[in-house]
């Protein structure tokens, strides 16, 4: 049971937005059992549209197609599936009475153009969208199923997960099972670990593979197998994790594809502790992070952002001395914001940075990506001293600062 | 002359990873005159990968590929190239005397894992890559090209730039040229501003088109353009953009493609001035946003993230009174953050933020999505309350946060 996953927008084509839509499609589908073999972003040109729409329904079961909905002249899809359908648009009242009450709640009047997009293919099953102006709709021929949803992400991710998931379970009855595992590893590379678990690798059924995803110094291991037996599946898999985690044990950090942060996150929750951050080079990235998972208030207090020296003297106490004498980017220094930061603050825990993102500001003592970082907790301060080069640029230095902060910290809460 | 863009790797087919790649890849060719046809993801399987091939080489003049070129047994791109191209693998030791000395200076010893990476079809053009172990590749075949880039977004862009365009531009002479011009509004709807732009766009000839991009409250005009001659072009298009701005000039924001907080970033620096961040709901995002800037160290000097009342209390030194009377997420007590932190912090500017993020912590009299913010300056202070709603959850708050602050000091910048 395949699907295949067309985007469409001249703005995804041509790279000024990102397709984080496929992505985000792709799990939510995998997840119920359904494999995708491929995604495709497409124009709005309705031949693009309806030659992608064509292949689609020869090679695989349903086909998803985002964009194209909304009220401007450049929206076509509605126009291109009637015509692929054999079809032609009518009024869907109830539709157009949500957009209208949408509308007036913005305190803006219904045109022309609104009108359009209660329009809808007639043999089309409208998806409600309670997020936006545009419907989805699920139209099918010959067992097969055309999906057409809005390209706005959190308009797309609501109708898949209340409207496209379970009608596609209904419809479909994917018989064969998908089952994704990973393992999170920091400290070692990507080819050093692939030699230390080549045996392994090699003595794996056909039905599992295995894949290394690195990234900002984490490498992830990502073990998927398929299989009609879910429970038999499972199983085989969970001894296949034992077996790898034997093996590569001491750089292993979480079992679960949670991002550090929020593993972090986790733990101070369930030991009911608290943290700030001071921060110098990242910026306010490592705040960010923990901000953005919903209720991170009982965790975390704040920041103080040091981004210039006299930020670290004034604010955060750090002495003079010791920034004249080893520089802001220091052990000295950045274990003084640590620990100061976490006094201020009264925080069980506190993060710092100091370091170097680039490109310029480096020195051949101290290059771009030369971070120090502390974590201060109630039995002291431990610092350490990263080189994470410069290739990738500025933000691929703060990524990297981040991921080892909140790994010092984890260290620290799983008494490693 | 149209390319094709096809990003190998099953972390991005199962939604694992974004594909960012495929956006970078496309806004360089195209700002080179070259168009894609489309993106394709595909998984890491030789005869879906075989087939890409096949079919772009038969649609299209050029593909490039992304991923599959790591040192792993999931990375199988070479040896599907060998098979299309009739050619096998060969040592190139230009390729193995760098990945040699790359391991050696992070102290990891080479092992056949990493002798593999050196091994190349032998009818391809090897394409260096100064950031990786992987090298690029360049083959041909009847005059159309394939090129086969490492998938690290990085990686790949240091290839693009360096080699693949140049020598695209050598190889094609593109004939056609494709212009782009962006004007950004901020204040109006999509369809609102649709219906006022209604006549201007029917007006539009032939071959210059209209596109709508809505996003976190900015609606980005994207007008695209194609013709021979490209000076006449540009100035067709320049003068569109003008008449664009007539009809739409009390809403238009800037004519150029940068996001908000790099526009207040050149803002900042043309006049030498400073800033710093007081911020709650926004979580540190403000500031992550200008730090991600080279050189904002110039205009940025810090923030304090008061996410917990008691640190707007002892830090920032907000009236306890006015947290009890009137709450944290009030005007009173994001203009206190404001001039406190511009005072404490001894800046010229200051932006503040304080609201309800959620999904949780909303109530009738301030919904999730409401948040107050404040630009304090030499003047005084200015604050306005917003109504973001819950749609799009936690982070679309703060991404919406971010973008009406760094326009409300925009409108004080330029006098607005």
């Amino acid at each position: 049971m395949n699907i295949r996953i067309i985007n469409i927008g001249d703005e995804l084509l041509i790279g000024q937005v990102i397709n984080s839509n496929a992505a985000v499609m792709s799990r939510y589908l995998l997840a119920q059992g359904f494999y995708v073999d491929r995604t495709v972003v497409i124009g709005d040109k309705g031949d693009a549209i309806f030659r992608e729409i064509s292949d689609a329904f020869r090679q695989v079961d349903a086909v998803i197609l985002t964009g194209g909905l909304g009220p401007t002249k450049d929206d076509i899809t509605k126009k291109v599936i009637c015509e692929y359908f054999h079809t032609q648009l009518v009024l869907h009242q109830p539709t157009l009475d949500f957009v209208s009450g949408w509308l007036a709640g913005r305190g803006v009047q219904m045109s022309d153009t609104n009108r359009e997009q209660a329009m809808v293919p007639a043999s089309a099953v409208v998806l409600p969208n309670r997020c936006g102006t545009a419907p989805g709709l699920w139209l099918e021929q010959d067992g097969k199923v055309l999906i057409s949803l809005p390209g706005v992400p959190y308009e797309m991710d609501e109708l898949m997960r209340l409207e496209v998931l379970p009608r596609l379970s209904a419809h479909f009855h994917p018989g064969e099972h998908y089952l994704c595992k990973t393992v999170q590893t920091i400290g070692i590379g990507e080819s050093t670990l692939s030699d230390l678990l080549e045996d392994w690798e090699l003595s794996l059924p056909e039905h599992i593979g295995l894949a290394y995803l690195p990234d900002s110094g984490i490498v992830r291991l990502r073990l998927s197998g398929k299989g009609n037996d879910l429970q038999k599946l499972e199983k085989e898999m969970d001894a296949e994790v034992e077996k790898l985690c034997a093996l590569a044990g001491a750089y292993v950090f979480a079992k679960e594809d949670l991002p550090m942060h929020e593993i972090v996150f986790k733990l101070l929750c369930q030991q009911g502790k608290t943290m700030s951050t001071a921060e110098s080079c990242t910026g306010g990235y490592l705040a960010h992070l923990i901000t953005s998972i919903p209720g991170s208030s009982c965790v975390f207090k704040g920041s103080v952002l040091s981004y210039a020296n006299e930020i670290k003297e004034n604010i955060l106490h750090v002495s003079s001395d010791d920034l004249q004498t080893y520089g802001a980017v220091s052990q000295q220094v950045v274990e003084a914001m640590a620990v100061n930061v976490r006094e201020k603050f009264n925080t069980d825990f506190a993060l710092a940075t100091s370091g170097i993102a680039g490109p310029d500001g480096g020195s051949p003592e101290k290059p771009v990506g030369t971070v120090w970082i502390a974590v201060a907790t109630p039995d002291g301060v431990r610092s350490e001293c990263f080189h994470f080069g410069n290739a990738g640029g500025r933000l691929r230095v703060v990524y990297r600062s981040a991921v080892r902060a909140y790994n010092m910290l984890r260290q620290y809460l799983q008494n490693r």
